[in-house]
């Protein structure tokens, strides 16, 4: 056992899957959830994700030892802002929301001073299913949890949180906010933003009965991250504006020099940049690969 | 039986596949391979993909009924020069590269008036692995041909080539040569010219290592066709230069606003964009299960 209380706040495919490994995994002596809908809450407890909820907020995170914000991305500022009214200065809050720079500041905002309990992270699993009936112990094993804390974060309210984690069967590594957001815009926003944007042009050209029709199972890979919630990208590219526009900014770049090369038939340039893409894909491959063998 | 003689010209994934499903089939008599290496040619009789093989290519297509031509794209030009001048009048001429344009646009100033036995095609279908190792019977089973006949084709010539591959297990349809050339922009080379610009563009970051470090199954997937050959995908988008570019244009202004509105906090038409995408990607996967449903 790690910790006495764990509240989940918001108890969808994030949260609802800490709180169930948490309860399964005996981390935790009593895991509440607290959120809007009581259907949904009584749904977690029907699923065995929590031992019991509150819809008072107040009341949920009384003599709290951690606090799991699990709500969409754009909520976690306004929870920031009602925990910084109800919470015990002693509960660590930490969250499992993509983007980390907009929470950091919305927490400058609100409280002036960071607080030491603050420790703000992001698991790297997800799953196309989403809601409280998805809610999955086993989602976080073997998986990455990036945790940023900062200056402010005392390495006690860390430690705990990286505990957890690691109690769920993750991978926890440790990154500043900015990087943070710069290497999730690159690796997880922008691929996003091109497949949606990719399918949302094809579905306007004249002849997209017949694009959809015969598109077979690269396109089906490189296009399934468009089947992802627009709310929550929406979210996502909202809050972390700055690093999705740069890196689109760099992608187009790219693309145009592309663009060049093949209009103006210079073949070497377009051998260079595919063979680059490709040592640097195989590189990754290699990378997966490694991780995939460290936990077998 | 449906031919007596088939030449396959280059024993690779693609010939060697149809050559392997042929002979298996007994769908003709006597299945030639010509080619380059005769290395190759005696591994590809050792596998069982060709019965005998000819270095000369005048030898090689004597009393053919069908010729496929299966070397890389740009090759396949210059093979219907040679064959212009070897190949009796009477052999059916195909194909399976994957850009229809510069082929017939090269058979018009080869011939002039285009013979009625070109049969112009491409089977979409593919693998990581290349070479006539990984030549395999049933590559073409469920896999769906598009051909792509024009005023010029016979109908005779047409339906032999429909009947080889169906006989191979494939879904056969026809299409005119310039829509196969824009649907498979869309399907196929926008998609890899996406992917390799995208690692290209990562690997140059100042933080490669933790963006390639911390990516996930998400990532894998969308870059996976990054992993393809160079040589190939150099030669496609020039060869189908008009379309790719008119693809990546229509793309990079789809982009171009959606960063607009990313800029400008536009929540609404990104999250109208968004939910376009994916609806014409779930319109996507049911079509794909319908025809996978069918197959079964």
């Amino acid at each position: 056992m790690i910790i006495n209380k764990l509240v989940v706040l918001g108890a969808g495919l994030i949260g609802g899957s800490l709180a169930k490994a948490c309860r399964q995994r005996g981390l935790a002596a009593e895991v509440v959830g607290w959120g809007r809908k009581e259907a949904n809450l009584q749904k977690a407890i029907d699923f065995g994700v929590i031992d019991r909820y509150e819809l008072d907020l107040a009341e949920a995170v009384k003599d709290a030892d951690v606090i799991f914000i699990a709500t969409p991305t754009l909520v976690a500022e306004s929870m920031l802002e009602r925990l910084a009214v109800v919470a015990d200065s002693r509960s660590i809050i930490t969250d499992g929301a993509s983007v980390k720079g907009n929470l950091y500041r919305a927490a400058q905002r609100i409280y002036g001073q960071v607080p030491s309990t603050l420790v703000l992270g992001h698991p790297i699993a997800g799953s196309e299913e989403s809601g409280v009936e998805a809610a999955n112990a086993e989602l976080y094993v073997n998986h990455r949890v990036i945790l940023t804390p900062t200056a402010e974060t005392s390495s006690e309210a860390e430690a705990v949180v990286r505990e957890l984690w690691q109690g769920c069967g993750a991978e926890v590594v440790s990154m500043d906010v900015e990087r943070h957001d710069r290497v999730l815009a690159a690796t997880s926003h922008l691929p996003h933003v091109l497949a949606y944007s990719l399918v949302d042009s094809l579905a306007q050209q004249d002849c997209s009965y017949e694009i959809f029709d015969n598109a077979a199972g690269g396109f089906r890979d490189f296009t399934r991250i468009a089947a992802s919630d627009p709310q929550m990208w929406h979210d996502i590219v909202l809050a972390n504006k700055a690093a999705v526009l740069s890196m689109m900014d760099d992608f187009t770049d790219q693309l145009k020099l592309l663009r060049e090369n093949i209009a103006s038939d210079n073949g070497d340039e377009i051998m260079a940049s595919f063979q680059r893409a490709r040592e640097a894909r195989r590189h990754f491959s290699s990378i997966l690969q490694k991780r995939q063998q460290k936990k077998l």
